[in-house]
């Protein structure tokens, strides 16, 4: 439970109607003067707003990297005029009259759909359908992980999420229900903007579900209410705060409200509006002020209720302060390592090498995420069904109902959400989110990744089983473009560690990083040590020579991954033939983007080159001119063992002896 | 409703349970002999699999490819031994024991996972969790649109998914139920293996939600019965056939039963199995026929209960013969087109830049679109909640309850399922769908892409807002890395038309294109007509030259979609200042790959080159050389008005020209 109220909200009575249209008339007033925008959401949900501000959210607008403030989530970001008044009204500084008038310009606070400021109140980029409350699933489990650990005086704070149809409609919208239900997430409330009209009209054209049963099959508390009834929504809100189960208040509202030609039509979400449109609502609302001009009492009363926000924010400042946990705390919600935080990585190459089990770079990443665990408690590691095949739970408990201080997310078979759930753990502050699952499914988090890249949100993303070395389990599970499509996203790093070394490098990089995502490419089969044992991190280079001829170099193999080791083999092989062949090791192509171009063109080498990855060569036409080879796919794979496929498609030490060959024979 | 049972099936009584327990062992004795594999499913599910053919399932084994049979879909397709052994046991002489005895190596039919090849009768791939169900979902719709079409005696059957846990995790799969329920596909069943254990273990550890509520929300007939009670299954089956809505049949089912070790328990999914574990089975069950040894009564009982569908589809035959719209019939399920059918497109480029209306190539291709629904009635549209602004609907009727002719499906917020519809639409046969929603949101369907172009469908992939272009929706809404994230994928052509009439021509290749699926990146933005009028395809090179200077060339510009316009007009600058530009147009990288080297060589040059794309240059190597230039993006969008943003990125005419002086500078 979030704290009382504190007595000022008493003293005076906010006038929670006026607060609602000085949201209105603002929204409608920036999407007038911008020629567009998404009117129906601010206009449908200003009362809701408002009351969430006067009455519940937990807010300090002077401080708004506070830790433990209430997180606020517009999942219907194309509403994203709501937040902004919102925003404005309540005391951002930010977000000033001028940002607001500048809405949907270039430069602007005021994006067409949010984008994650948060020093300015925007707590996540959202308006892909679904994301927003997936990503708030992440915040909840963050905030009851985080007071697991450090206690409720130190966290204690709720996630709220404006919620649309669409969000509803889409997939990843039912992966949080059913997370959220589960984990009995009682800090999580949707405030479901049931109007009824989408983009296509009537929501009846494609949906005609019972969709307050479909949360409570899931063991959300649903609570019914008129959107517009203040007193009916403040109530509301107030049985989702007393509540276990996390609450849908499900609020029946008219799109567009107030706006006479378009309330509660089709157009209400989005046709253009006109000056006659803007003048009608201010007659038939009674608002006699100006566009833009928010009259003072309006701005009194939000800032009197903000009062609340930040006599709580004092108090909890005062109790940090004196709790014994006050620097681990500072420490997780400032991304800081420990020092020395590495040295449990440096052995660890040795020490795998030498334990029994399989020896993938899966199983090494399973290594280090468990030699981490001590060290760096903030992880949080989630994986969708695929803990034994993966490896990363290990000595970590499972987070749930009984016990919040788990480390390992059971995420179900729902690769979205996980997806979006790290956003919002990595967006929510304090832990480090680990997702951990095979490179095929990849896809299915694709739009969620793309949002921790747009928002340079510092997730780790794990793949396992990153090639044909997939096996038998046939072409379905078999990534071949999977790479070249993430190393295609910006902001995206991608490592394919080569061995043991190379992905504990990788680790170290990821978690060091904090400016954006990272994901990793593992193999399912054994990848043997190819790295001497070394003190530096060569990975940071993204590309590095690996094995240096000692005569004169004939011959560059570049190659990523388990195709190092072959690599190395043909290196051998040609060796004997009198070819000089310089093996490249290219775990991280954004890294070695990053070198100058002496440096990469002296580590690639100014001879015949050769690809030689176990995926498409489609992206290799960076490092490879025409002239040159690439050993790897064709197309899609097959299903046989992996020694089967690697030899099928020609993956092989003997095949890349035969390209270096040919290609000198015609040089 | 399917016909009624034939005498034949009364005349004997077939042993459903040594049916079922026939299906067990050829699939423990495969997975032995395999090494590997998922016993789970196959041996929780053969009660059901083996009551679905003995009194339910309408097909005829000799004759795979019949229109008119049920469809069968394993939507957990890691249990794949169930359909091989159903599928030999059934005669489809394909699924051969020796096919069965290579199951999961290289080039048998009985693949890790299904793949598609139906003459054996595997309907469909699947694998990838939710995709089965998703796809079944286009299957019932198709079945319902041709049914409309060519009348019940020619077109009346049932789709039947096998379902898993993991199926009904995954968020595509409420997509698949929330529609189905609202679309009243009454001919639609999903089996669900409701065993309670995935790959983690119990299920619990993820999921607590009530499922059979959720399916009742969504207007779902749900049936609960013991999975290995062969009356009860039947009479749920028999349920199911009555009633107007779709059905869950809720299989309450124990993993893994009949190996005693492992029954009921986690490791039943997929853990290795041992010659103990196959003896003791054998010994428990009664079963004493060796490996791989079906007696021949079992064989014979399979063959007495596909009596039912050979006569089935022998009256089927009769009618159709007699039905006035066989030829039509036979077209639209051959995929053939009328001969002329792209008349329709001869003076379209000529009306579509005379009439009213915006100018983008999406509107051009709704223009395509329409003109072709009187020609090709067979096409059938879907679309993600878009209408307005992509504009394919027009003149169609919407697809529903009360009108199962139409050609347009409101597929809601639901882009993952509209992907996989499309892909179980194409592989039912008939009908041709045509996808269509935003670029940004090709991430939330790109697994089910991937899945249309591993099985190498004839689906039509339509995306609007293909860039920056998109203006002040801001990043989340522009694509810049989707383009080269779907060259990278195999299978898939991927068009990015310049104007109206490469719009046209890139349907005409799409529509002609039976191996695999299509996709065109279209602009929001007006696309001024740049292709002058010609008679010939010219897009079908993949990339042409579409302006050749008078004297020889200097340096080649390349570009797509938007982006040629402004190579037209930077030609025309640099033109003036002496400098002979080439303009090539490149909508279809894949066809360009096609063509011969030297032709093109020929079209790009051996003179310096720029590539002008309003994405990122990641792929663009292939084109370009180190010392050529690219003019694009260089990250993520930004939310400002398109014009603002193409000068803020610079993609401009004068950007080229400037781009153009430095390269020749340098030459």
């Amino acid at each position: 439970m979030s704290g009382p109220a504190t007595p000022s909200i008493e003293r005076s009575d906010p006038d929670i109607q006026s607060m609602a249209h000085a949201i209105r008339f603002l929204a409608v007033d920036a999407i007038r003067e911008a020629g567009e925008g998404h009117q129906g959401v601010p206009l449908g949900m200003a009362e809701i707003a408002a009351t969430l501000f006067a009455r519940h959210l937990k807010a300090d607008p002077q401080n708004p990297l506070w830790p433990d403030r209430d997180r606020l989530v517009l999942s219907n970001g194309h509403g994203s005029m709501l937040l902004y008044a919102l925003l404005h009204l309540a005391g951002y500084d930010e977000i000033s009259l001028d940002q607001i008038k500048a809405f949907r310009k270039l430069g602007s606070l005021c994006a067409g759909h949010p984008e994650i400021e948060q020093h300015a109140g925007i707590e996540i980029t959202t308006g892909l359908l679904g994301q927003g409350i997936a990503c708030a699933v992440g915040m909840a489990v963050a905030e009851a992980r985080l007071a697991a650990e450090f206690g409720s005086e130190c966290v204690d704070h709720r996630t709220w999420a404006f919620v649309g149809d669409g969000c509803l409609q889409e997939g990843m919208g039912q992966e949080a229900i059913s997370l959220a239900g589960h984990l009995r997430l009682g800090k999580l409330a949707f405030l479901w903007d049931d109007n009824r009209i989408t983009d296509d009209g009537d929501t009846l054209l494609a949906i005609s579900e019972d969709i307050p049963a479909r949360f409570r099959a899931a063991n959300w508390q649903v609570i019914e209410v008129d959107g517009h009834d203040i007193a009916a929504l403040d109530a509301a809100m107030d049985q989702a705060r007393q509540d276990p189960r996390p609450s849908l208040i499900a609020c029946r509202t008219v799109i567009a409200k107030g706006i006479a030609r378009l309330q509660g039509q089709r157009g209400g979400h989005s046709a253009p509006l006109t000056d006659a449109d803007v003048a009608d609502m201010r007659r038939d609302l009674g608002w006699n002020h100006p566009a833009f001009d928010i009259p003072r009492s309006v701005y009194d009363d939000y800032d009197t209720v903000m009062t609340r926000g930040r006599t709580e924010h004092a108090l909890w400042k005062a109790r940090l302060a004196s709790d014994p946990g006050r620097a681990e705390f500072d420490r997780w919600h400032s991304f800081g390592l420990p020092s020395d935080w590495s040295n449990v990585l440096a052995d660890l190459p040795h020490h795998f090498a030498n334990a029994p089990g399989p020896k993938g770079t899966i199983n090494a990443s399973g290594a280090v995420c468990d030699a981490l665990d001590q060290v760096l408690p903030e992880l949080l590691v989630l994986c969708a069904d695929l803990e034994a095949p993966t490896g990363h739970k290990r000595s970590r408990a499972g987070f749930g109902v009984q016990n919040r201080a788990g480390s390992y997310v059971h995420c179900g078979v729902r690769e979205h959400l996980m997806g979006a759930m790290a956003c919002g753990i990595a967006a929510h502050g304090g832990l480090r989110p680990i997702n951990v699952t095979y490179l095929a499914f990849a896809d299915y988090e694709r739009a969620a990744m793309r949002m921790a890249a747009l928002m340079k949100l510092p997730a780790l993303f794990v793949f396992s089983h990153d090639s044909i070395g997939v096996g038998s389990n046939g072409p379905t599970h078999q990534p071949v473009e999977t790479l070249a499509a993430y190393r295609a996203m910006p902001n995206m790093r991608v490592f394919r560690p080569a061995d043991v070394t190379e992905t504990a490098e990788a680790w170290q990089i990821a978690l060091e990083h904090l400016k954006g995502p990272t994901m990793l490419a593992l193999s399912r089969q054994d990848a043997p040590p190819v790295c001497p044992a070394r003190s530096e991190n060569l990975s940071r280079l993204g590309g590095y020579l690996l094995r240096e001829p000692d005569e004169q170099r004939d011959i560059t193999l570049i190659a990523t991954g388990t195709e190092v080791a072959l690599a190395l083999q043909a290196s051998e092989t040609l060796k004997a033939e009198g070819i000089n062949a310089a093996v490249v090791s290219l775990p991280c192509w954004e890294l070695f983007e990053d070198q100058s171009a002496d440096y990469r063109n002296a580590v690639l080498g100014q001879v015949p080159r050769i690809g030689i990855e176990a995926a498409l060569r489609f992206g290799w036409d960076r490092y490879l001119r025409p002239e040159d080879a690439f050993v790897g796919m064709p197309g899609f794979g097959a299903s046989a063992k992996a020694e089967v496929l690697f030899d099928h498609f020609g993956i092989t030490d003997t095949a890349i002896c035969n390209a270096a060959r040919d290609l000198l024979q015609k040089h």
